[in-house]
């Protein structure tokens, strides 16, 4: 098992976190903040609380924030209701009915929706201005309950302002992204090793997870393993397959993980030699892109010029109508992509401590697909690989 | 690689289903459906359209339904618009812009959100009676932004019934469910021949996985292998670990599988040699429960006396203040926790060709944790077991 820093957020950090979110609440003129994470995004829980949560199925939370009172937490999971004390620094912790209250699966969305509004009314907050962190995913049965349960209560999107407020990220954070970006290394390095002809796709995910799974990734939540015709296109269903590599296949990894609440995510590309010339010129394209993108990364610099960067070597080598969309990249840390956003037009400033993942792709009908993805850590200079594993593996 | 039958969704059966849908609709006075389902839940859609997209990150779409117009689906994947054509039978497939138009993790739900208001216009549906399926998984920001869209439109909640409809499976649906769950039968048994002092929580996984993906599961999105003390919570984070196993250490493995859009899952008990008397009696109590319940399903019965079935044992054993919670199973199918809701009071009757997955569970601090779930089809006499791994494994 590979080393990894035995790091945790310290309690003093949590509560600055809440002290920042309640200081730009006052600059906004609202009196308190409903944060709603779920299993599927459960960053701005795990940023503020410190739960962490499956990444699957089921589960909700809300946190409610305010100047006059402790934050609350509110989980939908009655029965783990010790195993969520334990791991938050959140004082009162409450646990709704969930299943419990209403069975079904909108059971937890109205019971959680029902509970926060409880909550609301006892602190005194059912006729303010509250800020709804999460309104990207709250469910619209959980929000028009909510609005019932306090229907003098003025709610306020403010997600985006909000989620932004996690871009730059502090040492403990930085520790923690370093500990994934191990792990991740090791597992993309054991998949490529493992990669030859007459080998499954499904063979080469197996052998990807297993090397992380053994060196600590405590979520695998994705992971794509894409040869021959199949690597054209961005995504596919189902990820993997039973297909037996062939001489002469493109071959790409891409994956995802989570150890401690913190994302890994990288993709590499591969051929099943021989390798044509064709396939090896787009291979290089893809990766002059990324190397491009990547000088471009320093404190100061614009997000605009990172991507217009990117795109000099694939248009001027005559692959322009095959660069895949305009999404470049994004932040990584307790959410998968998240911001800054690395899009044309983009006019956040890049600064230090901020972590991004640049990830440069060409589809190519007739040739195949090749994607070069990795995670860098800005530095007061430029940046620094967070992946130990190679980037040319054609 | 194990024999799995060759068998899809005829495009008959998608119009009786879209069909119904309509009548239903009517019978509710209602002139239009919205269907939506996103990456964590995309069974409706996958129901009705036959696109089934990855259970993870991201992506979600809408299916437009009425009597006046062909069915429209939307995906917010521009770059994959060709593959979604290829899996649906729906010939109108859009694309809205999704990250394009606005990039960040809400640009989806915006742009999707917007395109979904743009095709009611079109089919002149903009004031009239429309109700909702996946009002609890609809964001709430797209249901603001679509009712500023078409705003004399009256919307409807109607989730719950809608979803209700699809309790009773085809036999194509039938035949699916097998196939996942000879795959998930494998994948149990792999993992459970593979528990020995010594080895870790993740080695488990990985055999269990490992034997699931060469076998033509296409999605694994969760695996639990908790060991010793670990099993008394009913869940836990991360789902597996680098835990040693040791002398005496009860140990479940839970799993949920994807293959084709439809569902597996399984759990099952075992005890890492030598077990005591009292780790055995807790398993063959789970045992009891499980059976007693098993015994009730047949067409006719109530869900409410199957509930009741499985906890005379308990009870009666001393055990009651550990069952965890209500919750005794679900129906399977395109989504995990289907209807109907096997709980106490549940009126549902049950009938023929419904799926069931029958779940007890107890968990006895400082002896440890005991589940044994199973799938089961209903038949015209009672049940048919469709996971093979037998159940007794300790």
């Amino acid at each position: 098992m590979i080393a990894i820093s035995n790091v945790s957020v310290p309690e003093n950090e949590f509560k600055e976190r809440v002290e920042r979110y309640l200081d730009v609440a006052e600059e906004k003129n609202l009196d308190a903040l409903v944060v709603y994470s779920n299993y599927s995004s459960n960053g701005e829980i795990r940023y503020l609380a410190g739960y962490t949560y499956q990444p699957v199925w089921m589960c909700a939370s809300t946190l409610i924030l305010s100047r006059g009172s402790e934050p609350s937490l509110l989980t939908d999971r009655p029965w783990n209701l010790d195993k969520v004390r334990e791991e938050t620094w959140i004082k009162d912790v409450r646990a709704c009915g969930g299943w419990l209250d209403r069975p079904g699966p909108p059971g937890t969305v109205m019971s959680l929706s029902r509970s926060t509004g409880s909550v609301l009314r006892e602190k005194k907050l059912e006729k303010v201005n509250i800020g709804i962190v999460g309104f990207d995913i709250m469910p619209a049965m959980f929000y028009e309950h909510l609005k019932e349960e306090v229907p003098q209560a003025k709610f306020v999107d403010v997600t985006e302002s909000f989620e932004k407020l996690k871009m730059v990220r502090s040492e403990t954070e930085i520790q923690l992204i370093r500990n994934v970006a191990k792990i991740a290394s090791i597992g993309m390095e054991t998949g490529l090793k493992s990669v030859k002809e007459g080998k499954t796709e499904a063979d080469i995910a197996s052998a990807t997870m297993d090397a992380m799974m053994a060196n600590g990734a405590e979520v695998i939540f994705a992971i794509w393993v894409v040869s021959g015709e199949a690597t054209q296109v961005q995504y596919r269903t189902p990820t993997y397959s039973n297909r037996k590599l062939q001489k002469g296949d493109m071959l790409w990894i891409d994956f995802g993980i989570i150890r401690q609440g913190y994302f890994g995510d990288i993709s590499r590309t591969t051929i099943v030699g021989p390798s044509t010339e064709q396939q090896r010129k787009l291979c290089e394209v893809v990766f002059k892109s990324h190397q491009d993108a990547v000088k471009m990364i320093k404190p100061g610099a614009k997000i605009a010029d990172v991507v217009k960067a990117a795109r000099r070597v694939p248009h001027e080598s005559g692959y322009k109508e095959y660069v895949m969309g305009d999404y470049l990249g994004h932040g990584i840390g307790v959410t998968l992509d998240d911001y800054p956003v690395i899009v044309p037009d983009e006019p956040t400033e890049i600064k230090a401590n901020m972590v991004l993942n640049i990830d440069p792709k060409l589809f190519v009908p007739g040739v195949g697909g090749a994607r070069l993805e990795d995670t860098y850590l800005v530095t007061p200079e430029g940046v620094e690989k967070l992946i130990t594993c190679k980037q040319r593996w054609w």
